[in-house]
């Protein structure tokens, strides 16, 4: 019964209202969640970045609406995806890629059943007029399989994994600045064997910056401000971050930026 | 029980959360839903307009809280409106006037019965103290008729319906710009005989720009990229936009500029 | 059932969806409420006065989660409140520290017992693993006592009250400038013995400025543009104001600015 929505549509205009509305009005029951409108527009990736951080925080059987939508009116298809224990909704363009690539499961669907759309279907506002009453019927219990045929050729978006250079070197990269600076890179613990994000002789470079420390908490070392160190950040990546202040801007890095990471021990660096 | 604000407080004081917390004190169970908070300060038009494109998609009996009130504590009244089996609750300042023009049925009470207000009413502060309060009163059932008198001399708000200048030219105006740099016209369907939105020997002018093509979906002809473009906008006017960038940004227009719309089979131009 | 979320996480990133999902998972039947996520980035006494201004818009046995967290996975305790008929869930750095200092009956708990966290517990991301989880819990029922032990020892937060300087003298500071430019200074009612804002022969000093007029409303005497007055708020606090415009950028002033307020028939001033 929770319907989360994830969009490029800002929140100035009426298009989250109206989304909201037409997930009521086949599910007037249903809990209508934002998680966010803020989706740089047109931004793919940032949408299935974000829907991928947050959506099992939610129970199983949570509804995930996520649009970005370019092609929208287009012949771009809506799909429905079951995994994870969790149902999404959205514009077959890649925007649930990095969820289906990691989660279990994995079926995708055609929404091709008109009787599931809004009655008038505009070519410019689907958000409204496919996904959420899609949204609305997924949380009244319609099954997925319903909806339309399964597919197995909808959009992949590989999710940007980072590269092994050599034995001791991995050549990463930003994939998110959040609100407060902290620079989400691609790195997991897995591809670094685990531990502290940067144990010992470990070396990260972003720009021209070598990052050197690495903490547990944003507060620990308290005293030392001002400088940036590495950390495990909570969607599961090595984040670059500087306590108290931006290190986005102090390192001068944005979305996309080179992570150069390196052990010491092993390479002659 | 679905309760939807739209008002000018903005998200980051403590406005819309109280204007919530007031709708839930008087109906816990009611959902609250934000259409949105950042409708320009002050500015009732488009309070209005976005009221207009919003409302509908919502199941009918939802109850729509519209507070862009300058005059809050003056002797502008608090009204209670029934129409396209709809509720609004807002001042009588022209904030639900284009609802009020476009919907079926319409009748308006002036709120005047203090035990559905808030037990303490501030002169400054009704979206929580009296409209939230009597949007939850709605919300539980109560009859709008029991809120105060029927009222017919309410604030109208006209429309800013598209002028004819001669058989051939219809003189319009922008009358919002979206959060993609769309720009949302004052021309409908109905006033240009439907069909496409520029069709063979349509042009359209703003500024010293003139818009030939048009198209039925954003991304249709996609190769051609940073032309505008007019297209039937999913609240059911034209619009001017460029596909993946801002038209009001490449075109320089904002809100209030002039459109002039000509059918070049029938005029000189 | 209801649950509050006060942040500054922002509303661009996945950490306002999260911590929805996290309340979620716990309690599906909670309904989740933004109160603000703008809060400005680890700014603690922002974030108590917004408390202290929404939470008791809402009906008794809401749960309000505060989470500005610059300490998150240091020593900080998270703490769990009951006070004024309201739940409370946050750091224990201050957050909670207005309304902690004005409601009735306040009782702190340090919230212990891990079968209420996440089952994995980030050190970067308490919002979600440790606050959610226990409002969820709370709005399910759970005593705050089952939470943990009752401390005294909590961190306090003073409310910056105005100092009388003489008998016709108070100095007060801005402690909040709203969306509209208002700014909310920290006088009540009870420092200047009631009445109307500035009544006769009282004077406010801001920065150079002299303000000798007061409203009751902000369209009072509305022809008068572009003149700042007092007006009492609906926070409870003295704001200084301008119709239709912003306060602050007319007068220059910030958060932090000292407000000096003075009887002219007291003083030779």
């Amino acid at each position: 019964m929770i319907v989360t929505l994830l969009t490029d549509f800002g929140v100035a205009d009426y298009f989250a209202g109206a989304i909201k509305g037409a997930v009521l009005a086949v599910n007037p029951r249903a809990q209508v969640v934002d998680i966010t409108h803020e989706i740089p527009a047109h931004d793919v990736e940032a949408a299935a970045f974000t829907l991928l951080a947050a959506y099992d925080a939610f129970p199983a059987g949570t509804v995930h609406v996520a649009v970005v939508d370019p092609g929208v009116g287009s012949a771009r298809r809506p799909v429905v995806m079951a995994g994870g224990g969790h149902l999404f909704v959205g514009p077959d363009n890649g925007v649930l890629g990095y969820v289906c690539e990691r989660a279990e499961g994995v079926r995708v669907f055609h929404a091709t059943e008109p009787r599931f759309f809004r009655p008038t279907v505009s070519a410019t506002f689907h958000g409204r007029d496919v996904f959420a009453p899609l949204a609305g019927a997924l949380s009244r219990g319609v099954e997925p399989e319903s909806l339309g045929p399964k597919i197995t050729d909808y959009a992949r978006l590989p999710f940007p994994a980072p590269r092994r250079l050599d034995e001791a070197t991995l050549e990463g990269s930003i994939i998110h600045v959040d609100r407060f600076g902290n620079c989400i890179t691609n790195i997991t613990p897995g591809d670094m064997g685990g531990g502290r994000a940067t144990d010992g002789d470990m070396l990260l470079r972003v720009g021209a910056h070598e990052i050197r420390s690495s903490r547990r908490f944003f507060a620990e070392s308290e005293g030392v401000r001002g400088e940036p160190f590495a950390i495990w950040g909570s969607a599961g990546f090595l984040e670059i971050a500087v306590y108290l202040d931006s290190a986005a801007r102090l390192l001068d890095v944005r979305r996309g930026e080179r992570v150069i990471m390196q052990h010491k021990g092993k390479s002659g660096a």
